[in-house]
């Protein structure tokens, strides 16, 4: 079931029913616009992840703003993005089992389609499928680059995948797929920075080695919100992924710049926006977002601008506020915006964002409501 | 969006697409039986908890076995379950403004509706609701019985509510709700007992206070999956709300029986179905189920059936399992059988239940797909 959009254009913002997923999007054009102006002049190619918003709506906006195309994780997601009127999609993982792979392929006929591999197994079946639906596919090498999931060794064994790509016949090898997750999150920027040179120093190393065996690079992708500016300047990297900056959640809002303050580049532009449901005690409320509201794997959400209310024991749909008394406590009915810790996989429980234009404000109010297109796209 | 279903009924258990959340019929119906059986004598009534499952289709199988309605905590879940054949319905929550509490009132009209309160001015403000749909209501009120959630205090400040319920008149007192959450997952049978003593007894204390004046408890409401048999023998609770039972997840089968044993009283039924899309060194696989595909408020997934591999490190998209060497270890296109860590916000990242008929035998097969009707009803 689609659940009915929990607000209309033209609402004030606290008439929206909750809990409800809003954005600020006077905050999140301002976001758009600073990537845009960050990347422009490094000579890299901005490819933005599509998992963290999952809609084609914000990746067109993305795309005016110069970014190349979208990225996304799963074939679902690339339907939906290339239905949705984007033509240059990059799957930046694997997939396996022939009904994704002939779907994928069959994608390739609507739109630039890429894909990454990292198993010579996996090179024959993305083969077979192509050739079934009788289209060439772009295909990247996934590296592992210092992340510990998925990706083949850098060097010799790159390599070597990339060269068996390039033989098959229904193929075209388009680069290397070479993102450091873990390192987006490490808070020091020297300690990140020295995770991100590791990865590189690797990529750097696969690219001169596949050039040598006459095979160029079209894409080397990989950054985050968290690195970007350091693949950007690398020289090797020529496509950035970073997918947060749009939204900017609280788990990153940790990070810390080179001069060691806060990671302010971008801001928050996503909330969940919350009903206190019960004020049972002077020291206790009760709002009616938990886990099916917001995800908690990097932290919990914060309260935004609410000061003395913190945010605790989330159940699957309650979250307690702990009033410190510093302020005038909530009141029954009082909507609460929390940020979420983690963008991506808090974007995924809701059906809709709510746009909210002048938010904090006195005229406040719904301009427009988008669907999560590609919710609950898993497979 | 709503995904197409990853299977169809037919189908061999290992064509099933992954991500997918699959139900083991036999050890389903092996559990909708024992707790049948299980509650059958004790004077208590079984309302199980429709949260767990989100789906009119296993109420109406809860019901076919001796269950005299659901609960459920959101009013959209009520729409759903009366929309799908479900005609008592408790939400055993406050519900706080106009928009909800008019739906809540309008669906008053087409099945038996309670709902709970734990202040007075939501006491108004859901007579005012019914009135407007001219429904007479029933409203329970919530008390704090060591959850530290919602809930009124017990006793007196419980009583005053109820007289407010009483006097209104659109509004019929029904009774309590008196739910004690936190204690379902105290591992020690003793100390669980002991949180859910002192619930009893302040419980039974307002249950008297409450008939001194004249307000009979049709519903005295709570227990879980956790605790249920406890609640069932107080002689106080007339109303059981388990329903973890149905699935039984990975963290309630950490809890302890009476004799140390483990809880074995139902059977993992629930599983979320992944494939392993990468196996990039001896000692690691990837999965293609993360933080969009199960929940990890309560632990993460565990492997069933599969010595040695441990699930790590999820992601959201992907999930790393950790090969000990043991056993022969998983090759790419392994489908790999997770049990969640919690199940209810597991299934709220699902759109269809794929059930399987003979899981673990040679011909296990798809026999059924059910909606996740209240996947993602919010509000």
């Amino acid at each position: 079931m689609v659940m009915a959009p929990p607000a209309e254009p033209g609402m004030a913002w606290d008439e929206i029913d909750t809990p409800a997923l809003v954005i600020d999007l006077d905050a999140f054009e301002r976001n758009l616009k600073r990537m845009a102006d960050a990347v422009a002049g490094t000579g890299a190619r901005l490819r933005p992840h599509a998992k963290t918003h999952k809609s084609p709506i914000v990746a067109r906006k993305q795309i005016a703003h110069g970014a190349v195309g979208a990225c996304c994780q799963k074939v679902s997601e690339a339907e939906i993005l290339v239905r949705g009127g984007v033509d240059d999609v990059l799957v930046s993982n694997e997939v396996v089992g022939r009904r994704k792979l002939d779907r994928l392929a069959a994608l390739a006929r609507e739109a630039r389609v890429a894909v990454c591999v990292d198993d010579r197994q996996n090179v024959d079946d993305v083969a077979a499928a192509a050739a079934r639906m009788d289209v060439r596919l772009d295909v990247l090498v996934e590296i592992d680059v210092g992340a510990g999931r998925c990706g083949i060794a850098p060097g010799a064994p790159a390599v070597a995948l990339a060269e068996a790509i390039a033989e098959a016949p229904a193929l075209r090898f388009a680069g290397l797929q070479a993102y450091h997750g873990s390192a987006q999150h490490i808070r020091d920027h020297g300690e990140r920075k020295a995770a991100i040179d590791g990865a590189i120093a690797v990529t750097r190393e696969t690219v001169e080695q596949l050039a040598a065996r006459g095979l160029a690079c079209d894409i080397v992708g990989g950054a985050g919100t968290g690195t970007f500016e350091m693949e950007a300047a690398s020289g090797v990297y020529t496509e950035l992924q970073a997918g947060s900056y749009i939204f900017m959640d609280a788990d990153y809002a940790r990070n810390r710049k080179a001069d060691g303050g806060p990671f302010d580049t971008f801001e928050h532009a996503l909330f969940v926006m919350a009903t206190v449901m019960s004020a049972p005690t002077p020291t206790r409320a009760v709002v009616d977002a938990g886990h099916k509201a917001a995800a908690i794997d990097s932290g919990l959400p914060e309260t935004f601008n609410r000061a003395g209310l913190t945010y605790k024991k989330p159940s699957d749909e309650h979250g307690v506020l702990a009033i410190d008394g510093s302020n005038e406590p909530p009141r029954l009915g009082d909507k609460i915006l929390l940020v979420p810790g983690h963008c991506d996989p808090t974007v995924n429980l809701h059906d809709w964002y709510i746009g909210v234009r002048g938010l904090g404000s006195d005229d406040a109010h719904v301009e427009t409501v988008w669907p999560v297109a590609a919710r609950g796209a898993l497979f």
